[in-house]
């Protein structure tokens, strides 16, 4: 019963829509995981989360390991338990962490030795610990420790890295067989190269050679310019197998997962929806607002018209103004609960428009809108 | 069908219980009403108070006046649509915010003259424009402009504003009777008078000679010691009508609740269960407990066991200790509700003791377990 299973395929694109089925319930693809990077999705109740039909959420295995522990979640019961969300969890490898918030990393063919930003406390990371962490969170997919070069990098630099991340892949791999629980579990591995499509290619064929339950593309959306990343995408889906899920790690802005999803990816993640709703920046059809505009001091209108979610029904837009400058805690709440209800309407309607064969025209009828984003 | 009833009294006690019937609905006393103070009860979705089951909330006259402005919120539909909250409100006057929180205060025979605490601005308040104020609002309950005068203050300055306090009172009654929508709604006044009796004595006979919907006992828990506020309310409560609502101003602690109770009291206020809920203090049945200590680490407990409030529900104390110490705003969430559920569970369980004659019983069990306070 578990695996991944396309349901539909767009004629005109390579977009694809199917179900991935987990020990903790399904989720369809193309999928928004809203990110919860400390055992929460900042200032959502799991049942906000599920009011905006959120199927499945990220959990950081970095920030998770320095605290509370991977243990002490483990002895409360696993992640689902300790933060009380009963649908599937995927969790990174903490190496994406490691490389961008901690200090004085160490890098050796064993592991990542790394100074926690929390504590200053000396850690270690290999892909066999980052495999232990997360089964102890009991993620439903796991990711493999990978290294992310920075953008940009020379040729050698990221050659030298990617030969390591995929001693690292088999690694990981050969420790996910020894693992107890996999049923319904799944360990992806991840595409690294920088944006060097021949080191991309190599990377493609030396993790389906180790051979994973699904495959990420990571090292994109890390600075680059936008057409590079279009390039390295498209190519990078296409070397991958049609059967198994593809995960773009980090992305992204409602125009970069349309692209995505154009090219055959299934599942992202970002905490565009969430952070920037903390910072007032609301998503709508329409294009961006900013919530703080005096303009909508007297606005008695919903963030969005014809948008479902408990913000939108219930509060308008001047009073979304004055919680958010009088810094009240509910402004992040409600604003969250919009953003996040957008992403995942508009994977809702990438999802029914592939069905229907018509995710080509969705996507142009949203950019047209998107982009136009008139000041309203 | 509005007004205030009677429903029953305790034999051995001056307790009381009954139902006051506003434009909003039925609040049933003795009752708490949590503070939401900038249109938003701190952390909390009007949802999510309902799930508490707050009947009533309190709204700050002084804070919605400086921002976002009572004639933005009139505009918007008045305060109960504005922050989606379709029970009844109860607003202060503002003149306790003006003496605590603004800067330069001068005080005329007219009124009170202030600067803003946000940006400096000068304002002023006065007896008609806090009513202007509070019926653009559209609250149910309203109260007088007052002036609360320090503790410990002079008889002679006790009694020189007593004198400006009552004859704002019956200029706030005056522009009351000239008020267009009153039905459903109530205007109380407010016992001033320091710590003396005779003074406490004479402003109850002048506003009972006035004649107001309810009446406010002010200028308690200002920093008396507790003996001490304990006997002030003690003769103020008694010399009270019994056929209107009485209020004690921001109180308070479950033990002074209790007490008051005992005198006849019907109201409650107190920013406690919300603002120690941020800091981590939660109340239970056995005392308060501190969320930040790490003895709650591996805690898979409930907050309180038999609490039945969505927080104790769903999550373990290890679980909000980590929240906390991961500055999560889920933290200030979740122990919000937990702490306002809990002084509204307080109040049911007073409600029904004296429905059953046994109210005296119930705040001695109360206080024993409460007092004992293990750690535990």
């Amino acid at each position: 019963m578990y695996g991944f299973k396309l349901i539909a395929k767009d004629r005109n694109t390579k977009a694809r829509t199917g179900v991935l089925s987990t020990a903790h319930g399904e989720i369809e693809t193309p999928i928004f995981m809203p990110v919860g990077t400390q055992a929460t999705v900042k200032a959502l109740t799991p049942e906000q989360l599920k009011e905006c039909k959120a199927q499945i959420i990220l959990g950081n295995t970095y920030h998770l390991f320095l605290r509370p522990g991977h243990k002490v979640i483990e002895h409360l019961g696993g992640l689902h338990k300790f933060m009380n969300w009963d649908r599937p969890i995927l969790t990174d490898s903490g190496g994406y962490q490691v490389f961008s918030l901690s200090e004085l990393r160490k890098i050796t063919e064993e592991g990542v030795e790394f100074k926690s930003h929390l504590d200053g406390s000396k850690k270690f990371l290999s892909p066999e610990i980052a495999l232990e962490i997360q089964n102890s969170l009991n993620s439903d997919i796991v990711m493999v420790l990978d290294e992310c070069p920075p953008y940009p990098s020379t040729y050698d630099y990221i050659n030298l890295s990617l030969a390591l991340t995929t001693k690292w892949a088999k690694r990981a791999r050969d420790a996910w067989d020894y693992s107890v629980e996999k049923d319904g579990r799944y360990q992806f591995g991840i595409v690294q190269g920088g944006m060097i499509k021949e080191l991309r290619r190599k990377a493609t064929s030396q993790l389906i050679e180790i051979g994973f339950d699904g495959y990420a593309i990571g090292g994109l959306s890390v600075g680059e310019p936008k057409n590079l990343m279009y390039e390295v995408l498209g190519y990078s889906v296409e070397w991958l197998p049609e059967n198994k899920p593809r995960y773009l790690m980090g992305v992204g802005k409602p125009e970069d997962i349309l692209y995505a999803v154009e090219q055959g990816v299934d599942m992202f993640d970002c905490v565009l929806p969430t952070r920037n709703a903390r910072n007032g920046q609301l998503f709508t059809k329409k294009g961006t607002i900013n919530i703080k505009q005096e303009k909508y001091k007297l606005d008695n209108k919903p963030v969005e018209e014809g948008c479902d979610c408990y913000t939108c029904r219930n509060f308008s837009r001047a009073y979304l103004r004055h919680l958010f400058h009088a810094r009240e805690i509910l402004s992040s709440v409600l604003n969250t609960i919009h953003n996040v209800r957008f992403f995942l309407r508009l994977m809702e309607e990438i999802r029914e428009s592939i069905k229907q064969q018509k995710f080509s025209e969705y996507k142009r009828e949203f950019l047209k809108n998107y982009n136009n984003s008139e000041v309203f």
